[in-house]
């Protein structure tokens, strides 16, 4: 059921000993949204822990390892933040995919499967509804909520370069610069700039496997577990490389393709301009924004990558 | 002089036909400047002329093609935006050096070379500035002046990414996202993301021809004249690079030389974290901010290199 922000205030001014889940491959929005969730709960009194079916990735240690994670409780309330389908809670599916009572999220795909869903698709981050939560609920911001709050939303947007970054998602960044002290060259040097001598080798050899399709407008590249292998890198290094394909000029459309499992492929699509590769991804089975969604496709390599060609083709088509 | 902001206004409404400088090797934020003055000029009905002493990079043809200039009058009043220093000019210096009667700016090593001088160091972008002024003139921002200011600020702050980005300026983008039909996902895609072939070819290039110093925390790329050409790009290919090192993990000082002719080199000076950049370029002559800096040296291209390897040291060290 959706419901609106004074209904999800009123839910968590009466929770308590709450587990947090957040999305397997987690990013910078969902592990921004669960931590500053945390610490709103914590200003309230409750207590709470924020978890994942996957580790946090080391480059969030900043605000993972300030976090004040509570183990010793029996939850009485399960919130997820930025998970718009249970399928993304990974292994914790089983557990908590029919028990999440309030979702809180921006994805207009969300597919309302929590008891309560406090959904924003034009915020440009569910971090930036955690912020409208925050200022509802007259909790005052702390120093460490304000950073969790500013990097899901600068990582959500790419640091306010896309689509999705709302006018809305500007002014709270002032009101967070005005008020905190907020480290964000830092933050959006680490999140953006800096990358491992792995990742740079991996870019370069990426741009060097880069399949064009479709008269140039589809660009597909495919890391296999082999590519991997022999590059050196860990899976860390690939986070963000869906959008490599889309620096080159005319490019529409950019696939990347990464081996799961032996004939288990993930599949991010992000579009440049005007395709919209969420609804191509939901065809696929899979779904998320406008300009970046994902599917999985199970088959031989060869099978994958013409079943994206022609559901890339029909999109663009806008059949 | 240094005057405030009711100063600059009344210059403004007291001025006409006017040239409105930009410095040399245009930028987003001189080119936005400059057209968005232009644009506030002509809505209190005068005339004006944005001028260069080089070509505006075809990438900033959305504004510089949309521009009003009026080449029927004999100037009455030269003002120049975002040029701290009338060598800037370049090859207009020797017509302009002294004519300046009011210089907009946010550069901290402005030397002050104007009749007037409007100088704000806060602002991250002198298009942050030209707000203010429209603001306190009253006058209304059309769409085309939106996107120039807003362009002049994306481009100044690497997307609101760098230290430089002000509260005050995310308040700004908010406004000019509420109140116009602003393209900005288009705008930082053309500006931040699209690469030309050529392009990704050098970045390809300079990574492997980058040099490591100081025990790998200072990097320096050489872009000679035989590296141009067998790379066959051109000149426009190149912005940006200098901030290519700092991609690089534990890299603070990243050095970027160009040769300008023979024997004379432009130095870019790019800082990731604490070093001052701004300083040590000025003790070899030039000059800038302090994470991005500049200056020229001439010599042999070894000499060029002791030269800055000897001045970083020292600047790393605090001398």
């Amino acid at each position: 059921m959706l419901i609106d922000l004074s209904e999800a205030c009123e839910f968590i001014r009466n929770c308590n000993d709450a587990v947090i889940l957040t999305h397997q491959s987690p990013d910078g929005d969902c592990i921004g949204s669960g931590l500053a969730l945390q610490d709103i709960l914590k200003s309230l009194g409750k207590r709470s822990r924020v978890i994942c079916c996957d580790e946090f990735p080391k480059r969030y240690d900043f605000m993972t390892k300030c976090a004040d994670n509570d183990t010793n409780f029996t939850p009485q309330n399960i919130i997820a933040v930025d998970i718009a389908d249970a399928q993304l809670m990974g292994s914790l599916k089983e557990i908590y995919a029919d028990k999440v009572q309030l979702c809180i999220d921006h994805h207009i795909s969300n597919v309302n499967y929590a008891q309560k869903t406090l959904l924003n698709p034009q915020a440009s981050a569910t971090c930036e509804v955690i912020y409208e939560i925050a200022a509802a609920l007259g909790v005052t911001i702390t120093d460490f909520c304000a950073m969790c709050i500013y990097t899901g939303m600068a990582t959500d947007t790419g640091c306010f370069k896309y689509e999705n970054t709302s006018a809305r998602c500007h002014e709270i960044t002032a009101e967070l610069m005005k008020n905190h002290k907020l480290k964000y060259a830092l933050i959006n040097r680490n999140m953006f700039d800096v990358k491992s001598i792995g990742r740079i080798r991996m870019e370069k050899a990426v741009m060097e496997i880069m399949e064009y399709y479709l008269d140039n407008r589809l660009t597909i590249i495919c890391i296999t577990s082999d590519i991997l292998k022999s590059m050196n890198v860990d899976g860390n290094d690939l986070e963000g490389c869906a959008s490599l394909p889309l620096q080159v000029e005319g490019v529409e459309v950019g696939v990347t393709i990464k081996e799961k499992s032996t004939g288990v492929y993930k599949v991010s699509m992000r579009s440049a301009n005007e395709v919209n590769v969420s609804d191509i991804c939901k065809l696929l089975g899979g779904g998320g924004h406008i300009k970046a969604a994902g599917c999985l496709i199970e088959g031989s390599l060869e099978f994958v990558k013409k079943t994206i060609i022609d559901a890339v083709r029909k999109g663009m088509d806008g059949e």
